[in-house]
């Protein structure tokens, strides 16, 4: 598969990661991610990281970045589902998802999102 | 990967396939969704095939079989984001998505099913 599904709720968009990233899929998901942004006027996404046993520098930096491109775009992103090994493993490394917010589950991320969107 | 993600919302539950389904993987999809529902008490389940670009006989099955059930313990399935190609594939080979209703994309789906709830 060439495109990760970003999939419209309302004013927010759905992103469940479950395949291995590489650099090209993470490349066109940034792309096709901010064309949705702007396509659908979303003010919010989601990032599901429930599938996802390992985060690495490599995923935590595009999860960043991703974020960060999304809020030029006045949409804030809210990270869900982290596995608790996944949470472990990021404080053991050091690895901070900067300009991300995260919630336990895609239930709580919308409420996390309606909360605070005015 | 071994798990498809099975996200809830509300009464809900979603699942996006993204990856090449083979027997095990059909399997493990469909043990987890059975438990889902009875364990978060979902009266619908909404399957995304956006990202595939392919639906064959094998697919057609394991989505029929895991419609059914999921009727048995009450739950309606509602197929979405099926592309163009695959809706043509799916007449031309005469494959019929038995006791399965389908809907443009997550947002109808999720109407429709909140639409024939009562």
């Amino acid at each position: 598969m060439e495109h990760i599904p970003i999939l419209k709720m309302g004013n927010l968009l759905l992103v469940t990661i479950q395949v291995d990233m590489h650099d090209r899929l993470a490349m066109t998901l940034q792309d096709d991610l901010t064309s949705r942004i702007v396509k659908d006027q979303a003010n919010g996404v989601l990032i599901d990281i429930s599938a996802l046993d390992i985060v690495d520098s490599f995923i935590g930096r595009m999860i960043s970045n991703t974020a960060a491109m999304a809020r030029i775009l006045d949409a804030r992103t809210v990270l869900v589902g982290m596995q608790p090994a996944v949470a472990i493993t990021l404080v053991e490394l050091g690895l901070t998802l900067h300009g991300v917010q995260t919630a336990l589950n895609v239930e709580k991320g919308i409420a996390l999102l309606q909360r605070t969107a005015t």
